[in-house]
């Protein structure tokens, strides 16, 4: 499989539209999370189980009446929006995804804060390691798109694990400390929302695809990611 | 925070009941993956979506009628069974979670194939590469523990982005090359479920923690990740 701006499908949809399509489906989304934190920390007996289920499939057979078989992909318009709904880490229309929100800040960097319940465990209690992966690994990439400026993809991700991470609030940011003509190399670490040092501190080496300026790509469409 | 051989549960569930439990709530985990699915790829009407919203509130309420407030954590039995299931890769009550189930071989490798969806995605068609990393870091920690014989929590991991790795079946092994003392090496690859080249290598280093002798804990209870 190859990788080329043709990935990114250019949508009729207007950013109004895109826009009121995210909160409907975003609220869908949000619904779901719920869902998905009590499934997992849920006591109640085989029988209200069962009923649960018997709603979560009647929702789910609503939701099918009319769905395409692809997945959401990356998409823009001609105003220069773009958006990838099903990303694991900032799809609005993704319930796996927390969704991080990036903050971009005026000297580059980029940070995000949100919160980290039951689902993301992997330690008792704490964040699971390949979750801080994951969503730093996204976060140095959107650092590395520059305010997604041009079109990045990762080449090497160096994780150092320091301390453990407790589910709750965290923080997390990004920054470039190096360009060396395509390859960029971003800084970063994750941490939870106070002064506590940082849990995870990671080094990423970022790669501008050659086919970067083979065709006109809107330059808002940003990391590969 | 603080990991110790403490942040693991003793529980008075027999084995029988773990894995009754399991299935019950395991069926349901595997309901809300459909909706997550779904709710990605749908594209019914606002009236239509209003109506699986309030399917699944419906089953967030049930679910919530008996609910701890804490989340899954790791827990043990007198007879040796451990389980995870809140976590964020195996975790089979959660959503989240693809779930992955591994494979032990003789030789301590570990491997594991998996079908990942929509909500896997990062670029357009692909797995996101944090999805990698974050799997990746949960299958090489399991690998260290040497078949749950040890306790082992994530030092440094490296990854390597070779190719894009498209949705779909995967495949992923892992296998430990070097130990010293408290330190596991370990390497891994994920690529399609074929023939095909690696998409992402990895190299890990983990380490025993020092508390991992200072109690009694079951040696089943394995990677802290």
């Amino acid at each position: 499989m190859t990788l080329s701006s043709l990935s990114f499908k250019l949508s009729g949809l207007s950013t109004a539209e895109v826009e009121a399509s995210e909160l409907l489906y975003g609220e869908l989304a949000d619904d779901i999370r719920q869902v998905i934190d009590i499934a997992i920390r849920t006591g109640v007996e085989a029988d209200r189980v069962a009923a649960a289920r018997d709603l979560i499939r009647q929702a789910a057979q609503i939701l099918a009446e009319d769905a395409s078989s692809e997945p959401a992909g990356i998409q823009f318009n001609a105003e220069g929006r773009s958006w990838n709904w099903g990303n694991a880490v900032v799809g609005v229309r993704n319930a796996i995804a927390p969704p991080v929100i990036l903050q971009w800040a005026d000297d580059g960097s980029v940070h995000s804060e949100v919160d980290l319940g039951a689902a993301y465990e992997g330690p008792p209690g704490c964040v699971h390691g390949g979750v801080s992966a994951l969503l730093l690994d996204h976060l140095m990439g959107e650092t590395a798109s520059a305010a997604h400026t041009r079109l990045i993809v990762t080449g090497t991700l160096t994780l150092r694990y320091v301390h453990p991470l407790p589910l709750g609030r965290i923080r997390m940011q990004a920054q470039i400390t190096k360009e060396d003509g395509r390859k960029v190399t971003v800084t970063a670490h994750i941490g939870p929302d106070d002064d506590s040092a940082p849990a995870v501190e990671a080094t990423g080496l970022f790669i501008v695809p050659r086919w970067h300026n083979e065709e006109a790509v809107s330059a808002e469409v940003g990391s590969l990611d």
